[in-house]
């Protein structure tokens, strides 16, 4: 056992919701659209997710593929998921506040049989740690401190 | 029932695990460091996704505060999860491919007592859809498709 431990930092970006997140010399600014009431500076927190999340499995892809002797010639994923806003806003009391659904689709050109690219697909599914993160709920804590 | 589809889209930006992360005409870049085989291009997906979470919360407290008649002067959010790296590079097959754990570090200043500030608190972490995502997990699906 090796632990790591990841840390972010969520500052103000001068604007009411746009923020810069920082994690050690890496940015980038998240926003909401201007009717939300953001300056529309950046994606937002469920497209960063999303993004998150997609990003984690291509590069689980791109570190797997080789030994499962895919003849990859190209990879493409997108994301899709569903959430109700009516919840967030109070309207809808009964609804999930988050996303309901998530879907990946891998765009995949490789010379391979379809048996053989789905085997690996699966393999990258149950090796991806943000897939595994979402899963498989940590232990989530919060604290409360003083001025930084 | 407002059902919002949130799509978005990975692509390789160049080298090995370097991707351009798109949402609409947002994006950033991923990447992993150089001595894990990347070319440092970007933070990675861990930490994209510590940022997302805490970014919701960010933004959560700010559409609320005033509701809650916190009067507040700063708010800064840090992010912190562990992981085993060694689960996803197969040396330790026991582990957790995913976060273990993830603390919200809330660093608040505002002229209200401890208790208003904990219960405000509470509310957010309880209204924030990415949290909700995490810890009520959505329905997963993935699909294989031909080149795009």
């Amino acid at each position: 056992m090796s632990i790591a431990t990841i840390k972010t930092e969520i500052r103000s970006a001068g604007s009411t919701y746009k923020i810069e997140c920082k994690a050690g010399d890496k940015t980038f600014i998240l926003d909401e659209p201007e009717e939300l009431g953001g300056s529309n500076g950046g994606m937002n927190p469920g497209e960063a997710l999303l993004n998150a999340l997609g990003g984690c499995k291509y590069i689980v892809f791109k570190m797997f593929y080789q030994k499962f002797k895919i003849d990859l010639l190209d990879l493409k994923i997108d994301m899709e998921g569903q959430v109700d806003p009516d919840v967030l806003a109070g309207k809808n009391k009964n609804g999930k506040m988050g996303f309901m659904n998530i879907k990946t689709k891998y765009y995949i050109n490789a010379n391979n049989t379809k048996e053989e690219i789905e085997k690996f697909v699966d393999y990258v599914e149950s090796h991806c740690p943000m897939q595994d993160t979402i899963v498989n709920t940590p232990e989530m804590t919060r604290e409360i401190l003083g001025q930084k």
